[in-house]
This record gives C-alpha cells, sequence and structure tokens, in this order.
C-alpha cells in the first residue's frame, strides 16, 4: 500500500485528544477526524513558535499599558510564556493537533498553566494578526541570516579569485570555446551574482518593515489599542497604516520566496559549470572527494552529487515558489484558509537556500584546477580570434571587416585542423595581408591579462580593482553583521 | 533563531553514526557532515520500503533461477528480507541517514542480518533500475488508491444528484444568473470532471506498464540476466526494451504529478462553486459543522476553512508537480542526482490528493440546500430570458432578432426594477408584439425541467439518463475494483 | 490543418531575401530555412529599436571620444542612425528575417545607407552586451511607466475613498460576513497593496542602475574603451564592474517579472472582489456598461469580461515569469542562445500590467455601490458579536470567556433564525447576564466607524489620517513624475 | 517609450469602427475602447477560422434536419459560409476588433451577405458550446500533426542508430564517464521517449473524443437540438453528457499543454546532451553548418543556437502550459470570461512543439561522430570497472566484495594517473588476486558490444532487436497515417 500508515509515521494519524478548539462556543459538533488532518498546521507552524512567544509578550505588555491588562496578570502570563518556551525548548511541550496550529497550541497551553490570566492573551488580537506577526519576525531572521551567509560565501569566492587571478582557461559562450579568461574573474562573477541577492535582501529589510499587530480579525479593535507601541517594541519601522490590508497581504512572503528563487538561479548556475568542468572528458577541474559520492554498481564512480542536488533543489525552490504565487491568484482580498499553505513552502525554501549557501565555501574552498588539462584546452577553440580582429581594427580596418577575414582565417585552420598559433606568418598573411609580424606574440592567449585593460574586462588591472571593491564590501558588512 | 534547531526537531541534524557508505571503496575521505545532510533521502524515501522489498525479492529469485545466485543464499536474503520487512512495520528498523537511502539502508541491514549473502543482493543490478523500480511499483498502488477514491467520490455525488434531481438554482457563468439549473445536474457535472481523471489514470496504468530491473546504471550488465522474469513477477506487461532510456526516464512521475493538477483543479473548482454558495449574502448551501471551523477573534464565524484549504492546497500540487517539471528541463539525458528530488515533491502530491478525494464525499453527503434563498434567487437575473428567446424562434423570428428584443425587454425590467415574470402581457407585448398569452407560463423557472429535453441538458429525462448511466459506471468500477 | 498557414498571417513562413548575416565569415553555407524561422527574433525584438539606437550613439561617441573612430566616421553613423530611425518611424524600415534579430538589421541598414563606416559601428562591441544594454534602458522605461501608472490608479482610489468614506459593507474574512467595515478603508487597502508594487519598482532603479557596454562577448576588449562614459551618457549611476557577470546576468528581467507578478495578483485579488461584490445574489456593487459584455445567447447578460479577464491575465503574467524563471534554472554561466527568449515573455509581460493599471480608473471611478442591499447585509452575519465580546472585556471579562458567550448566543439567534439586534436585552441577559442596557445601541454596524479608533482601524479618524497620508503621498510623487 | 505605438505596429491601437457587438441589446453604451483592446481575441482566435466553418456548417444542417430552420435559409447560409472562407483563403475578410472574436466576425459578416438568413444561424447555441466544439476540433488536429512528425523523427533516429549501432562512446551518468555504449543504443533511447509521447497523445484522441455542440450556454437548449446528429457529423465517438460540464471544461487544453510540455522535455534534454557532445573540449559531435549561427564579434565561433533555443522554448511551454494551470486553479465552474486566455498560450505551445520536432530530422541526419575523440575519451574514465566486478562475480564473489576491491584498484590507478588497461597482470593481481590472465581482454570497450547481451542492453544483440522492433512500430503508424 502507498498509504503513509506502512511506514513508521505514527503521528500522521493518530487521534485527537481530548480539548476543544479554543472557538468552540458556536459550534454544535467538532470537526471530523479527517477535517483535522487535513486543516492542521502544528505539525510544521510549530517552527514559529519563538516569534509567536516573542510577539505575545510585546502584545501584552501594550495591553497592560493601554489599561486594559491588569499588572498582575501581565507578570503571570509573562511568566507562563518563560514556562512554555522552556517546555518547547527542552522538547516536552504537549503538541496537540486538534487544536489546530502553534498559536493556539500556545494560547491553551498557557490557560492550562495559569488559568484565568491565560484566557486574557489573545484580548483585542485575532490569528490573523497574529499569524501575520509571527511570520514577518520569522522573515526577518531569515533575511539576516541568508545575508551573512552570502558574506561568508563571498569571503571564499575574493579569496579563491585572488589566488588564481593569472590562471586561465577557456571560457566559453554557448559553451562553446570563446576567449580566455582568469580564474579569478569567473569567480569574481559569482561574487557579482550573490552582491545582487544580498542587495534585493536589503531592499526587502525596508519594504516589509511594517508591524501588524492591531489589525485584529481585518478592521482593527474597539479596545483602545497602542499599534505603535508593539511596533516599536518589536524593532518594525512602524505600524499597518490599514487594518484591511495587513491581513490579508502576504507579498513578504512572496518577496522572500522570489528573492529566493533568484538566489537559487545564480547557485545553480554556477552548479552547473562545476559539473561541467569537473565532467570527465573536461576535467579542468578537481572536486574533493567530501563533496561527491559513489555509485552502488559502478565502482569508480565519484559523482558531483553535490552540485546536481543544488541544481534540483532550484527547481525545488522555484516550485514551491510557485505555489506561493499560485495561492494568491485571485483570492478574494482579506484573509482565507488558503493563506495556511503558505508556511509549509516558505519553509521548505528556507530551508534549501539557507543549507545551500552554506555549502558554497565547502565548494570554493575545495576545488582544484587542473593547469595541464586547462593549458592543452586553451589551444582549442581559435580563443584569440576576437583579439585578432581587434588588432586589424588598430591598423585601420573597419571591425565589420577584420571579423571577416579572421572568419576565413578560422576556416583556414579548421579544414587543415590547425590551431590559429599553428600558423605562419605568411600563412596569415595570405589571407589576411594587412598582419605584421607582431601578430603571433598576439596569438598567446597569456596576453589577455595585459591587453584586456579596461575596467571590467577580465585583465589583472581590473581584477585587482575588483579585488580591492571586495575587500571594502566584505568589510562593511562584516562590520554591520556583528 | 530561524534555524530548525531551534523547534524540536533535533533527529534533523543529528551526526551520522559510524558506517561507511557501501560504495566507499574508490575514496579517501568521506563527505562532510553538512554534504550528508543536504543529499540523505531516507527520512523521505524510506516510504519506499515496501516497493523496496517486494522489488529485492524478485530480482533475487531470477538471479537464483539463472545460476547467478546459490538456492542457499536466496533463501538466507529472502529470510533477512522478511525480517526487515517486520522491523519497519513494528517501528524498530535502525534507519541510518549516513547510509544516504532507504536501498542502501536495507542492503546494509541485510548484510547484518544474514552476513555475506547480503553481500549479493546487489549483483546485476543498480541503484538506478532499482529506483526507478520502485517508484514505478508506488506509482501503480497510488493509481489505483485514486480511482477507488474517485467511485466513491462518485457514488456520494450520484446519490445526492438522485436526490435532487428537480430542485433548482440559478446557475451562473461570469457569476452572474444565467438559467435555471437542476441540483443534480450540477451534481453530475461534477462526476463528469471525476471521470475524465478517471480515465486518464486508467491510460497511465497502460502507458507505464514496463519493468525496468535488469538495465543496470545505464547499459545493461554483462551477467545473464532475465529481464522478462522479473517484469512477469512483479505484474508488470513488459521489460525495458533500452536500458539508458529507462534509467533516465522520469515521465511516469511527470504524468502522475500532472493527472494529479488536473484533479486538484477539478476539486478547486467544486470548492469554489461551494465557498460562494454558502457565503453570507448567498446562502444557497449549508455546510455541515464537522467540515468547518470558527475563529479566534470573531464569536459567529463558521468559516469553509477545509474548503478554501482544498483551494490552497491545489496551489500547492501544482506547484510541486511545476518543481518535477522544472527539474527535468534542460537536464542532460541518463541518471542525475537530480532526479533524486522527484520524491519528495511526488510523495506531497500523492497525500494532498488522496486526502482531497477522500473529503469529497464528506462534503457531498453533508451539504444542504437552503430552498427558500434559491426559491428567491430563482426570482432574479432574468433567468428565463434565453428561453424566450427561443420562444420567439418557435414562432419564426430569426434567432439574432430574438436575442435583441428580448434584451430590449430587459433593459425595460431593469430600469423599472421588475422581473420578467412581474410584467404584464400588454407590457410584455409593447416591447415584442410577438408574444402570445402561453409566454406567461413560460416564464416560470421550473419549466426548465419539462423544456431542455434534448440529450445531456438540465431537463429531468436528461438528468434521469445519466443517473441510469453513472449507475452502470459505478457498479463496473466496483466489480473491477473488488 | 492546424498550420499557421490556414490563417491569413504570410509573413510566418516567407522565404529569407538575398543577404548573409554578418557574421557569416566562417561558414560554409547558410543556415536552413526551418532553423531561420527557429532562430529569428527580429519580429518581436523590433520593439527595442528605440533603445538600440539610443545604445549605438553612446557608444560611438565614446570610440570617438576614446580615438577609435575618426570624427567623420562618426558623424556620419550617427545620420544613419538618424535616417533608421526615421524609417523605423515612419513603418518603412526593411526588416529582414534572415539578419535574425533587430541589432543585426540595424547594422546592415546602416551599412546600406553609409557604407564603410557603417561597418565600423560594432567595434569593441558584440550583441551580448548591446542586448543587455538594450533591454536594460527598455526596463528602466517600463518601471516609470508602471509607477506612473499606479499612481494615477492611486489617486482615483483616494478619490472614491474619500467619497465612500462613511459608507459601510459587510467585510468579509473566509466569504464569511465578518465585521462592518467602510468602503473608503476598503479601497485604501487598494492603495497599500500598489504602495507596495511602487516601492519595488523604486527598489528596482536602484538595484539594476548599471551600463553593460564594453563588457563585449564575455571578457571585454583589448580596445581603449571607457565604458564609465557610455554609462554616464546612458544615465547609469556606474558601469559593470565584471564583464563575464553581466552578459548573461537577467536577473534584471527576472525581478521586473517577479514585481509584475506581484502586480497583477493585486490586480487579480481586487477583480475577484469586484466579480463577487457584482455577481447576482450579492449585488453591492453595480458596473458601469463599459467596462462589461453581453452574451451571445442570454439577452439578460451584463458580464463582468474585464474584470474576469484582468483574473485571467494574471495567470499569463505568472505563466511567462515562469517561462523567465526555468529558462535560467541550471543555464550555465555566460550568453546562451536560450536566454533570446526572456523577451517575448517580457515583453507579453509588460502590455498585460500596463493595460490592467490603466483600467484600475475605469473601474474605481465607474462603480456605483448599491446602498439598499448593503443596508440589507450589514443585518445578516452577526457582524457585530467581536464588538460585543469586547465590550464585555471592557466590564472585566477574559476575552476568551467573552467570545464564548458570545458563541453561545450566536448559537441561539441562529437557531430561532434571528439577528443579534433582534434579542430583547432580557434575551441577550439570560445568556450573558453581564450585559447592560447599552449593549443594544452597541449593536448597530454604524457605531464602527466611531468606536474603532485607533490608528489603521476602520473608524473615521482613522481614514482621515489615512486620507492624508495618501494626498501628501500622491503630490510627492506627481511631482516628481512631471 | 516603451510602449507599443513606437515600433510599426499600427493595428495594435486602432479605434474601434462602426457597428456594435451582437449581443448588444440590453446595453445602453458601448464599451471603452480601452475595455475593447483589453478583451477582444480576434486577433489571434482568428486562427479557429477554418474550425467555426466547420462547426457552423454541421450545426445548420442539424438545425435543418430537425425542422428549426429551413431548406433554404439552409442553402444560403452554407453559401455565405463558403463565401466567408474564400475572403479568409485570399486575406480579404474584414476582421473587426470591435466584434470582439472570430465567431461574432463570421456571424457578422454572414449577416452582412446574406441578410436575415444569417441571422439565424446562432439559434440553439452559445458562444460556449461554439468556442469549445471549434478548440476541440483544433486539438484533433495538432495531435495527429504531432503524431506524425514524431514517426518522421523516429525514422531518421532509427536510420542513424543503424549505422551507429557499433560506435561507442563514454556514456555518463552524472556526467561523469559511466560505461562504454553504442551510439545506436543511445538514439533509440531517444526514439524510445519520442514513443511515450506517441502514446499519450493516442490515449489523448480517445479522451477527448466528445462534440459540446448543444450545449448552449450552459444547460442545453429548449429547442429540439439533436447533439447526436452534429457529434456524427463531426466525426466525433459520441456527443455530451452534461451540458454544464462541458462548457466549463478545459481538460482537453490542458492535457494537451501538459503532453505538450512532455515532449518539450524530452527534446531540451536530447539538446542538452548534444549542447555537451559538440562543445569544445568535448567535441564527440560535430554539427552541421546549417544548425548553428556565429557570433557578432568573435570571428571563429560556430554556436549550437537551434539547440539552444530548444531548450530555451522547453522553458516557453513550460511557462504557457502554467499559465494554464493556474488560470483554471479555483475558478467556479461553468464558463468565465478568463478561460478566453487559453488560446494564446495553447497556440504558443503548439506552435513551438510542432516546429521542435520538426527540426529533430535535420539534427539526427546531420551531426556526424568524431571517432578519435570518441576513441581516446574511451580511454579515460574506467569504464570498464563494473565489467571488471562482474567478472568477479562469475568467479564466486559476492558482488559488494567485487564492487570494493575493483574501487580500491580504481584509486590505485588514479594516483598513479593510469587507465586500467594501463595495468599488468600483476599490479591487477596484486589488488584483486582473485583476478586471471583473461582479465585483460576483458578491458577493452569493444568487448561491451558482445558482453552485454540480454535484452534492452547496449550488445549489438539487443540493439538489433530494438531495430527490428522499430521498423515493424513505423511501417504500422505510416500506415496508419496515410
Amino acid at each position: 500500500m502507498t498509504d503513509r500508515q506502512t511506514t513508521d509515521q505514527p503521528k500522521e494519524r493518530e487521534e485527537p485528544q481530548p480539548g476543544k478548539p479554543l472557538w468552540a462556543g458556536r459550534f454544535a459538533r467538532g470537526v471530523a477526524p479527517l477535517v483535522q488532518r487535513y486543516t492542521r498546521s502544528v505539525h510544521f507552524d510549530r517552527r514559529l513558535a519563538p516569534q509567536d512567544l516573542v510577539g505575545s509578550r510585546a502584545h501584552v505588555k501594550m495591553l497592560a499599558a493601554q489599561g486594559i491588562l491588569s499588572q498582575e496578570d501581565l507578570e503571570l502570563i509573562l511568566k507562563g510564556l518563560d514556562q512554555i518556551e522552556e517546555e518547547i525548548r527542552e522538547g516536552r511541550f504537549p503538541y496537540r493537533d486538534e487544536l489546530e496550529d502553534i498559536h493556539m497550541n500556545i494560547e491553551y497551553r498557557l490557560q492550562e498553566l495559569i488559568g484565568e490570566a491565560g484566557r486574557r492573551i489573545h484580548t483585542g488580537r485575532s490569528r490573523n494578526d497574529q499569524v501575520s506577526l509571527d511570520m514577518r519576525l520569522f522573515c526577518r531572521e531569515v533575511v539576516l541570516t541568508w545575508q551573512r551567509l552570502i558574506v561568508q560565501a563571498q569571503i571564499q569566492l575574493v579569496d579563491k579569485a585572488s589566488l588564481l587571478r593569472s590562471d586561465l582557461y577557456p571560457a566559453w559562450t554557448h559553451l562553446q570555446a570563446a576567449q580566455p579568461m582568469s580564474w579569478g574573474h569567473y569567480l569574481l562573477a559569482l561574487a557579482e551574482m550573490l552582491r545582487r541577492d544580498y542587495q534585493r535582501l536589503q531592499s526587502y529589510l525596508s519594504q516589509h518593515n511594517v508591524s501588524p499587530l492591531g489589525a485584529g480579525a481585518l478592521s482593527g479593535s474597539t479596545l483602545d489599542l497602542d499599534p505603535d507601541r508593539t511596533a516599536k517594541e518589536l524593532g518594525f519601522e512602524e505600524s499597518f497604516r490599514n487594518s484591511y490590508d495587513v491581513v490579508g497581504d502576504r507579498d513578504f512572503v512572496l518577496e522572500l520566496a522570489q528573492v529566493g528563487t533568484q538566489i537559487m538561479l545564480h547557485l545553480s548556475r554556477m552548479a552547473e559549470d562545476f559539473i561541467y568542468f569537473a565532467s570527465t572528458p573536461v576535467g579542468w577541474v578537481q572536486l574533493p572527494d567530501e563533496l561527491c559520492t559513489g555509485s552502488s554498481m559502478m565502482p569508480q564512480k565519484k559523482n558531483p552529487d553535490l552540485l546536481e542536488l543544488m541544481r534540483g533543489k532550484a527547481s525545488s525552490v522555484i516550485g514551491h515558489a510557485h505555489a506561493l504565487t499560485v495561492l494568491l491568484k485571485g483570492l478574494a482580498t482579506s484573509y482565507h484558509r488558503d493563506l495556511q499553505q503558505d508556511k509549509e513552502h516558505l519553509f521548505a525554501i528556507v530551508d534549501i537556500v539557507g543549507d545551500s549557501l552554506e555549502l558554497v565555501p565547502l565548494l570554493v574552498r575545495g576545488f582544484t584546477i587542473d593547469r595541464d588539462r586547462t593549458a592543452q584546452a586553451l589551444q582549442e577553440g581559435f580563443l584569440m580570434a576576437t583579439d585578432l580582429a581587434e588588432y586589424l581594427v588598430g591598423l585601420g580596418l573597419p571591425f565589420r571587416s577584420a571579423h571577416e577575414k579572421v572568419g576565413k582565417l578560422v576556416t583556414y585552420c579548421v579544414n587543415r585542423n590547425l590551431p590559429l598559433h599553428g600558423l605562419s606568418l605568411e600563412e596569415i598573411q595570405q589571407i589576411i595581408p594587412e598582419c605584421r609580424p607582431d601578430v603571433e606574440k598576439l596569438l598567446n592567449p597569456q596576453t589577455v591579462l595585459q591587453r584586456r585593460k579596461h575596467a571590467g574586462a577580465t585583465g589583472l588591472n581590473s581584477i585587482d580593482a575588483q579585488l580591492s571593491f571586495w575587500r571594502d564590501w566584505i568589510e562593511e558588512r562584516q562590520g554591520s553583521n556583528r
């Protein structure tokens, strides 16, 4: 049978324990067990327990400050919340599926622990603003974590780029040999991608710096709440301006998923590169043993599984982000239970992106280049053809004419199975009479390090300027992350 | 902190226990712990344990029949596999993350239990064909389960349709009142949707009825295997024709995800209907308490959470199916570790679709219609306008002219805030002189049950013919499922 | 036949005219006609002609300033580009499919018009940096257009909100009656959504303010280019720091698609609301005739097609944004021809989002509310239950107890088919003895306008504060957009 | 400006010509121009004109046979439809945007041509069943076209496989050298993938063989229609059983998009293979010039653009299929205008899939293998390691032990930078004492053609059996397609 019971996950179908939902006043009968299983979320949203406790503390302090809660009740509640935090940390908190979610579980447990005062914690609050708050706190922490992991990856990229700044390989476009390139320049391109991710996260922080607490179910409360106070207490820049908007808003989930998608796209492209670099007939790069696994049947295999999974998990993140998008499309405004589904998808994204970023330093530190194979590969593919055409431009030819002439020279070589540097000056001049003797030294790939000298090119002075930029960038970020 | 350690999921990061991967011969060092966590799959693919055991038994029996395995070893292995099955069933199987997946866990455990004979089970087999087999066995069972659940849902739909065959409501197009329709006709439309799902599953069964066992890693084996024997033993119609194709093929996963998507689209559309039917200002339908939940803040609420989640979970299935699609796009042929990611997504789809189908009977049995509110609603929206136009066609008017005339009559009513049946014959004839006295009885919604009499329409004889079809359909399916 | 020839689109399969690609030097044979049709993009990327001309002018000016191009050639080229611009504007530019894309078409035409000087325009440039530049210029303009359209929509929302600030309707959660809400508050929630879109566009402008010109094919040029000069000329904040990164980077396309997705999600949710508001049994809102269409068969229909298409086109944008995402997943770094596909999807997004935003003012200005139907609906659904529970909190009851008691009162009403305000004080006190005579006036929905008084709630002072915020916001934006 | 006016597409924003929609009877004012542009579909659904004419003819014949239409009117209408067909074929049909779609355009034109009789064509029909019919007819033709193109591709694959049946290359898993494989076996794996696509299309044909004509807007008609007659006339197996289901059903669009997705996944994987095979450092395969294009900057480039676009266009198809999926999610049952969006996405899929399939023969016929480079590559990567382990199994070793020993032998070679066949028998026996002298000839890759002899493996007798299967398969299909 395909059913989940056949595996050892007995918790999946356990019957509800005694206890009624806290909203049960209006209901004649309880929910059906299958419905309970379908609707419960505590098996995944328990992850929000830390945020829920932080948010609840801020809420009751505000209630007390506004005179809605007595000082005595406040202290009881805070003590109860501390105890719950301890129970959770120590793995002895009694989660109950029949109480639906982590929020109701905590409120119910609080009532068990402190009695009537616990029945006052939800005053002036709805799960709608409560869940929104917890998710926003959660996302804020995720963003800071990702930013930290990005900087750690960039540190390794810059270090390795510095080490390999004058080592060349035959860079491609269309996976065809294009032009010689410094490994350092390549690695700093990866750092640039991650920098754009970092900046989007930075923009995220200011875009979603809003506390929803006080919005209630959808239209605020008749009680004398002070939303600005909780906003401040929880480190938000401002409180919501429109209660109805804020309870149905999941833009902050969507945008995090979108940025996570961009990060994984970058990592999947990097992974694809290294899978190719390390593939048997290419072999420009060796991956460290600890990033590879073997085959159950083929004894010789050393497979880049980690990188393949990074590429595969990019698909997972894309799928989860897509689910979030589809969830919101055409949904009427305000809160609907559909929105519960945002959590599983967001959590999956958060785990994959975090783990993937954490793996980048292992890859970057661990890979080695095979100088013999790259040296040989630099002789293939007529990599210096562009330089030759630009040389002719320097002699006054229109670029388009230079391009054509070099194209013919390449065809000449292809037909004879020769590299460009295998031609004599005479042969070259037969096809391109403009060429002078100095053309020969130009056909050496190493010259790109000197001749591509403008800002941003693969020449050494550009690379050194980049390295200098990156050292400053990292120092600033590390300072601010401390 | 957002990290998973902060919640009580201690298993997530536990250190590997002593033990080495079974492919470790060629490796100097083991994998890094973070890599192990990233690459492991045993925490979810353990669900394939039953299929793995079935497949392994068939494999070793074939090996013995071909003289590759001794009868003695065969018996030892079969006994060992039985013991493992028992351990799994009783929840005491020692899963080990460092052994990556369920397949290696079982092979390793077999060696622990029976010694050297266990080292022979993987003869002439690779995880590539093994995983493919397990997944195919799994998918086959899923298909049969879904088909069974579909028929169960159809039984309820047909029963209720029979009950409500002559009860009308104002059916919409564009969510605007269109024409009166029998609730029975509506419910049988849902049965039709599920029937298309059933048929696609039926086609799936013949499309993917192929055993991959014997394909090895990618090109078969030099041993004298008999793939047809295992195919037959495992109930497949045929064995693979091309080893390279079959190990990299995930079409059977993709297609199941695609059919699952279609099922959830149907259920999401049904859910949307009932959410609307039961929304406060409409109120044509009452949902049973056991399918609803309440609000933490608003004491009066009875929310259709189940249906909203069904709609929301359709998004999840779409996202998971999308992840599978993206996984395969542009992936070179043959096996790549990316493919490991297919399982989590497929399993998520399987759970959601199965649960959702199982819920349909609860909804269909449980809802009640509010005859007062539908009766009132049938008076709004000029539902008989089309019938009136067709009446004029019967009198010889071109339909387009009839349509225009009735359009003008409706405008006349809108401006006076009158229903069509609120007009006197004289008023009607002022705008449509062709109308005769018999027009008045035609404006009663109930007439549609008699007047829409052709096959497939919402008239009673069409509905009765449908009911008769469905009783046969269900009887056949139940017979074949027995 | 399903083929495109059967419709009148003769251009689709026309044979290539005489002419060879500009890169043809190295090729023995031309491309096959079917290949040409498959690879051409000029039928859609001609839209980038304005950007291409602007970029080319900046490029040749830089070449001249650096002494790579003579002043004479510069003037010839600029004149030639002017003529091309005119030809395009007047619809007489000779587009040629066999020249692949708009960039090659312009370069080729330039050579036709001015001869040899035209063969110098591509000096130190590749299509890789050229296309990237054109797309970045295009996206920048799109962002400014969208921002302008958002502010125009907000102006209408604020005007209408001001008009309807004290008109109530029964707002929902879960599509079930929840609490009374001001239409003004509702409309300002829509303005908030659009404000987040605006802010993301603002962040986009600073995130992607980089000129790629000078990066060449992937590693820069050996010529003495000055990328900063072109960057400045074209209004970018900076030039690329890494040539390899910038030619393969499509983050700026991805992010625009992601923000476009968010915008369409917002509009699809708004559309869903209004389709519901205007549906026959609800009828709280009337849509203006000019936003609706009729039925070919049913004479009475007035369908909200526009809003349905807005919702449907959200799906299209999601699909196009997804195609872009999938395109980039697992693609090796650097330029690959796959990236050509980004344009069709981006252009489709740009058109849909722009048109959809432009339609919002028509909807907002044009809809009218039906005060009779909303007044009646405000009596249903026990909308004042939360206020009653909070009233009990004011009397000292724990909220959870108040919630339970009101829940019981609601059940009492449901069983008797009574609204809350239909109960006598005695009846109320039988279930909630704490209630005092002042409870009765609290059950009037209108009280929410006064009693929900904290910031962000649906009370009048909150709405007025919001209106004041919005007037400032709009004034600032209009100032900056002038 | 980014607006579409700036390019030469003047038709995009043209003002509506005089004329009113055919449903305008009930409307006081016409639609706004912007709304008309947003809602019109005639610029893309004109592609359905042939299907619309076929369907209309069948419809009016049925009306006449049922006595609803006079014989005289029937003949007038048929003549008018012929004339319209001619106008369309000759490109002089006057399409009008203000008439929304192709269906209304044809009905309107018919009235212009034949007067009153034209006003009778829409009797007993709605655009809802009409559009559904046209789309079903269209999809049926697409399926037959795709099947034909698949068989054409398979013919080339089988021919080439026959040619290259004994040529080997180092096949990979994880892009790492795995085992030697026949190019013929590889190519037949591609034929298998296409065969699964073919079979799904075959299943599609029986799944959706239903005529919707007669369902009207949603509930059928009061006229005495005969849906079975039109079904038969149009070649459908049956008529709809439930009018409400059939007008809102888009499963036939969804499933075609899903199968199209599967096809493009297959082609994208094939494209990825060949891009890799032909990449400079690999070079096992040469692509023909006519499938490649060059670079605007780098004179030597010969890029596999066609294959990259095939991979990229797979993303487009995925995106379009997704848009269709999202469109349907959570949409209430019955017809909604959202559904209009299905056409643009389906048409895009149809064009891409058709063109892509048509290109496969060009690739398969045109590529050549480089025997020198593959011969050299077959020496790398320890391809014979599995065969060696299975050899040891033949000597009685448990496979797991054999795997370990060979793993150690490989490590020995890696450390000395030696291939397996570079070891002397003594060296081998030092690590694997069981080895006998016959081991040496086993290390020659060519032996796989003889030694992998079971069905489905890469040995010659398996390949020949496959070729024989394929010749039969193709012959049957060509017969049925004639």
